[in-house]
């Protein structure tokens, strides 16, 4: 049966939730990674996806400066990372030389991908639509890659800071 | 290392993908349940959730209709209902009806809520926008609630329509 429940309560039901990595060039030049859980596919064809970023966000003045964005799905290894790339601002840090992150360059825009994701998506920028203390960012994905090693997992949000890979099929 | 790679080969690395029942009221007064992956929350304050729905959808046009809508995440006992609700339409169907699915009236809009998810979520029409062939549809959160089963898991999809649930923390 279903009961009333405040919203915080019932969204606390979410997890394991997905965390991608969104890596965008700011107006210095930097390209910086940011963890986001609020992201989706949006569009077959063309393939787009969707990411829901602060207002205040960093991230989002950087999209807004260049115009495209690297949508990636951090591999097993990286939940440091991934952690540090979450609660740290672009704005203070240089967040990939700080965790000596191996990147390369990306194929159709400027900027760059993590070498050690599961799979990254090169997206530029279709719209923006504001959502309460977001806004919503769509991107067309105009490339795509994946890890060289196949096995490699995805990290999932398994609730309180505790980023895990999981089990698939 | 990161290689190229076709958009779908890549994508198919998203598993295990969160699956959602979106309810809406078309124009006949049914309520129509449709299982969708690409969701996520969109703002916290207030709190919004978006979903990507396929132009051509019978729910988009329900929502189109009564401007209102349930999201609901299915319990792990609802994994055949999810999957008919995902493979037929609501034009064709009276789909709560022919899975005989347990139900109860929403609170705060004109709906149902399925008494075995594991949270539902009552939303308020907030706004569109266009995506390649999908409609993002927001929708701001006016009630939430549980299932009176705390212990009780969501299903995720692994993949080829296979729904399981996932262990947590």
């Amino acid at each position: 049966m279903q009961i009333p429940a405040c919203y915080d309560d019932a969204m606390s039901r979410k997890y394991p939730e997905q965390v991608v990595l969104v890596i965008a060039r700011d107006s210095t030049g930097k390209c910086n990674p940011m963890a986001a859980g609020w992201v989706m596919i949006a569009s077959s064809q063309p393939p787009m996806m969707a990411v829901a970023l602060g207002t205040a966000r960093h991230t989002l003045e950087a999209i807004g400066h260049s115009r495209e964005f690297v949508i990636s799905f951090p591999g097993e290894g990286m939940a440091e990372d991934t952690l540090y790339y979450g609660t740290v601002s672009g704005r203070d840090e240089d967040k990939l030389a700080v965790r000596r992150a191996r990147t390369q360059s990306a194929e159709k825009i400027e900027c760059v991908l993590l070498s050690d994701a599961v799979a990254s998506f090169e997206c530029a920028l279709e719209g923006e639509m504001p959502a309460g203390d977001h806004v919503i960012v769509v991107g067309r994905v105009v490339a795509s890659h994946v890890n060289s090693d196949a096995g490699l997992r995805r990290l999932f949000n398994l609730g309180e800071r505790n980023l895990q890979p999981l089990p698939v099929r």
